[in-house]
């Protein structure tokens, strides 16, 4: 380990030591502020189920609590199936570093069918990303080099007088080299938004991700459809209150298929 | 057990083992068409937590996932605090039928302090419940005969030739009879909603929550002005694809607070 490739395999690369149970890296690439950027974190521990060899079918919900903070190192992941029924699979799942529980995790798995479909969320209406300029890395932690962002709106901006009058943020993002999409990539993708708190309170404080859930609409014919294209991320605040917001946030293909919805809740400081 | 009280005080009763593992039964209640009414098996999940000796704070992220069915009669829950920060706490929980897991949970409590907030989701503009015929309970299953439901739009509606252009449900409820609002009740009435399917699509399938996720916006304080007033709960879902769709609410207090914003992902046949 870690060994060649994509930095996001590299990242979230698994070295099995016995049924369930594998060892990791952190990885500088996805260095964030403190610690690792939350957004790996989350594919590291979906791909220990997805590694793991009683898997059966492909993730549709997937919620990863961050419980501790992550030392830049060595850690274990332990994935195990909780139940196993005809067509979904339970998972839990346990990051841990020097035997300390960093993550707690639940993941579905599912075989699914053919079935009545119909997508009531919209598509937002954007220019293409080609005509939107590069997001700016200058002063950004390592990870934010890892994903070519195209903001339409709601770009983070500490200037002074800087202020949105509504959380949201929409931006085409795409990993950085270009990789195909799938679940790992996906999953970190649903996690790339700067915190709303900063959208809409341009200062910094202390703040980070307690609980984070992405359900799969996708399966991994889809996430192949769209290749190393940039998808449409859109994400909002509901509610601020005292020391917690949530996020929820959509992914979408560029073709307008909704990939994944995704929601979130942070802790912030004052 | 299981004694007198409410029924939902009934029904979410626990019986301490050891320190952590709790005894629990089904409550004829708050049965569905199959198996218990699932807001309340969360109710009861989450009661572990709370009961629980070494609980720090109050919850703030709670994650629920339906692993397997639930039979009438006992049940085991496990609740484990797995790690304990300065502020917040983690907490996973097992829900046990005859040694088959059929619950996963995971709960992060906190300690909140004063801090900005502010409010970005909009409070519907509804009727006042007593403006509203209550909801019609015949050939309903029991449960929905412990609410006392104030549809403004979205009621189930199986008569030949109904159907919704969306799938937006809207209604007044609380507790029937009336209760003062807690972190148990509100979290069962995060998943008073009838099958978002069965509103775009009146006709029945087989059909059954996944995962559930509820963050709580409210503190126990907040819970308690409320009293046993009716809160206001709003549902829509996003995607319905191939054996799955995705649900967002938000719960809200009559004075226009936001109490909670909760998810789930729900298993569909055809």
């Amino acid at each position: 380990m870690p060994g060649g490739g994509h930095p996001l395999d590299v990242a979230t690369r698994l070295e099995p030591q016995r049924e369930g149970l594998f060892r990791g890296e952190t990885s500088s690439h996805y260095a964030n502020m403190v610690g690792p950027f939350g957004g790996v974190i989350a594919a590291k521990v979906l791909n220990a189920v997805l590694l793991h060899p009683a898997r059966l079918g492909e993730p549709v919900a997937f919620t990863v609590n961050y419980a501790g903070p992550i030392a830049d190192g060595e850690f274990a992941v332990e994935a195990r199936p909780a139940r196993t029924n005809r067509s979904t699979q339970h998972w839990t799942v346990e990051l841990r570093q020097k035997e300390a529980i960093a993550v707690t995790a639940t993941a579905i798995c599912a075989a699914r069918r053919d079935t009545w479909s119909s997508l009531e969320a919209s598509f937002p209406s954007v220019p293409a990303p080609e005509a939107l300029p590069p997001h700016s890395v200058a002063g950004r932690p390592p990870w934010t080099r890892c994903y070519d962002m195209r903001f339409v709106k709601g770009e983070l901006d500490f200037s002074p007088g800087a202020q949105e009058r509504d959380s949201v943020s929409t931006l085409w993002v795409r990993d950085e080299p270009p990789r195909p999409l799938d679940f790992l990539s996906l999953v970190a993708i649903a996690d790339v938004f700067f915190p709303r708190l900063f959208v809409r309170r341009p200062r910094w404080v202390p703040i980070g991700t307690v609980s984070f859930t992405t359900y799969f609409h996708a399966d991994a014919a889809m996430l192949a459809a769209v290749g190393a294209a940039y998808v449409l991320a859109t994400a909002r605040a509901q509610q601020f209150r005292n020391g917690y917001f949530d996020q929820s946030a959509e992914i979408w293909s560029p073709a307008g298929a909704l990939l994944a919805s995704t929601h979130q809740l942070v802790y912030y400081k004052e």
